[in-house]
């Protein structure tokens, strides 16, 4: 196995193709052409093994998981992905290993009609680092800057079961017996390893949402980004909080209530919305395949604040993840 | 030190600005407006420690060089660099690591009015993955694929400069007593740590040359990619390889043939010519502070061929450097 024949396999799995791009792999540099009227929107995001994911996670859910946090990044924009560049980092050039990640990813990829147009591939320490590139028209990218005071704001699917999961696999539990339920961790799981990007809900705010961001930190972390950017704040109902019934089966409820509210890689997006825009966000949401769920609102007092019915304070142990906490 | 924090290092000195960015750092994506009437080129590359840089490089060299391997490829395209996307993953949150990473990151940016448009910080073993984009009027975009018999072969610069630096990092020498040298060492080393793309080289050479690629992985192996992708051979005159004085003046001169013939990362460009073009070549590089240096030509029957001037073939001991090789 050399570099050239690993570079082939991965061609051979991510093979869409698309008008835009006039030369693909196989060059110094891929060739597009960008479409007219439309901005590019442009991220990247690095997974490295026993940070992002764990040593013995799939090839496929690696696959799948390092082009979805790109693509939950594009949805929080508004934006249609198009094309990826896809680094590679192995220990070793492992043909089955390539094959497997190939085609995690290339399910992901040909789901939203995306082209692979480059990469590298390198020996060093398991990491995957995706660059992912989509179109939104002119003017119409949703950023964090754009929440007002007296928004509402709301949240696509369910939150705190990506962060379940992995407290079960670190064999912290849920608090409850009930987290053997096999059918429930399985559902937590897959939340985990194969997440959704809400590509359609991102579109489908184009126009309606004043400002959105993917919930990648944590719910009370991602939507701090929103407050900062806006120089706003936020009041959260914690009772309001959307939990999935496979959550809600396998933990105990006040663990529930934290894991929505400061566990990672939901990747969800949250988003405000003007009082007058907020009955357009259900008929939005009707044709997707995807709940929404408001969950609060924007105030002009910076910081972010969650309270129960009793309108007791909640405050959970911690805020979201971040890289180098101590 | 937070992400938070790093991320603040990074902006602050990485900080040029650009028209065609409409929002770089700081949301889920950069949001971009590619020129119009342009192509995108777009290309990516990972630098791994004790890989692709031994780990006692200084952060500043890192920073040039991740930058630098990217810009060449961009340069091999004729396309003129705009925007990069920076990953950097880093065992700890070394805030003066950082400090001189983008530094030296910066000061080759600044030279081609880069932005730095976004990008990912997290933790894990010291790697660097860069994505660049550069532009390339419709059409003018230079392929491996267009060499045709009868082309004439050049390079820019010099050969071997950066193979034999590695050498003597390596402690193999340079099989002579002047490898002490210590101005032509100092030289060597440059060359090896701060690679200059041929970004203006490439851009001079759109409307001239038929194929390019940038030697990256040695000039066999590179000239190979180039037959290859245009179905063709080459024959290359040993003697006509551009050597640096200062390796002529380290190493002994067998050694300097292998290391222009099959060293890696020089980042020289090298392109093939129709014959009626080749005095333009001259013409286009008069402008230019880099050397270019007719070395062969391109011919009908498939693969790379050396000889001497006594027409006696030149084997080297290795074709080229490729990740995962035995």
């Amino acid at each position: 196995m050399s570099e050239f024949d690993l570079i082939q396999i991965i061609r051979q799995r991510i093979g869409h193709s698309r008008g835009d791009v006039v030369f693909g792999i196989g060059d110094d540099a891929a060739l597009l052409e960008p479409p007219l009227g439309r901005q590019l929107a442009a991220c990247t995001d690095t997974l490295v093994a026993d940070v992002h994911f764990p040593h013995d996670a799939t090839p496929e859910d690696i696959g799948w998981k390092s082009l979805a946090v790109n693509l939950s990044d594009l949805a929080a924009m508004g934006a249609q992905p198009a094309w990826v560049l896809l680094s590679l980092t192995l220990p070793e050039a492992d043909e089955r290993f390539v094959e497997r990640f190939a085609e995690g990813f290339a399910e992901l990829a040909s789901k939203h009609e995306i082209a692979l147009i480059g990469g590298d591939t390198t020996q060093g320490p398991l990491s995957v680092t995706v660059s992912a590139f989509g179109f939104v028209p002119q003017g119409q990218a949703l950023l964090r800057s754009g929440a007002r005071a007296g928004d509402a704001v709301f949240v696509t699917g369910t939150l705190g079961d990506a962060a379940a999961a992995l407290s079960l696999l670190r064999g912290s539990g849920l608090g409850t017996r009930d987290s053997s339920n096999e059918q429930a961790r399985s559902e937590l799981l897959q939340r985990l390893h194969r997440p959704d990007p809400r590509i359609f809900s991102g579109r489908a705010l184009r126009g309606i949402a004043n400002a959105c961001i993917d919930v990648s930190d944590g719910l009370l972390a991602d939507l701090g980004h929103i407050c900062w950017a806006s120089n706003v704040g936020a009041e959260i109902e914690a009772d309001s909080l959307p939990i999935s019934q496979s959550l809600r089966q396998a933990s105990a409820p006040e663990l529930c209530r934290d894991f929505a509210l400061s566990g990672g890689d939901d990747y969800e997006l949250c988003f405000t919305v003007s009082e007058e825009n907020a009955q357009r966000v259900a008929e939005a949401f009707s044709q997707l395949d995807c709940g929404v769920t408001r969950i609060g609102r924007i105030v002009a007092e910076p910081g972010v604040r969650v309270q129960d019915a009793n309108g007791n304070v909640v405050e959970p142990p911690r805020r979201g993840w971040q890289h180098f906490a101590p």
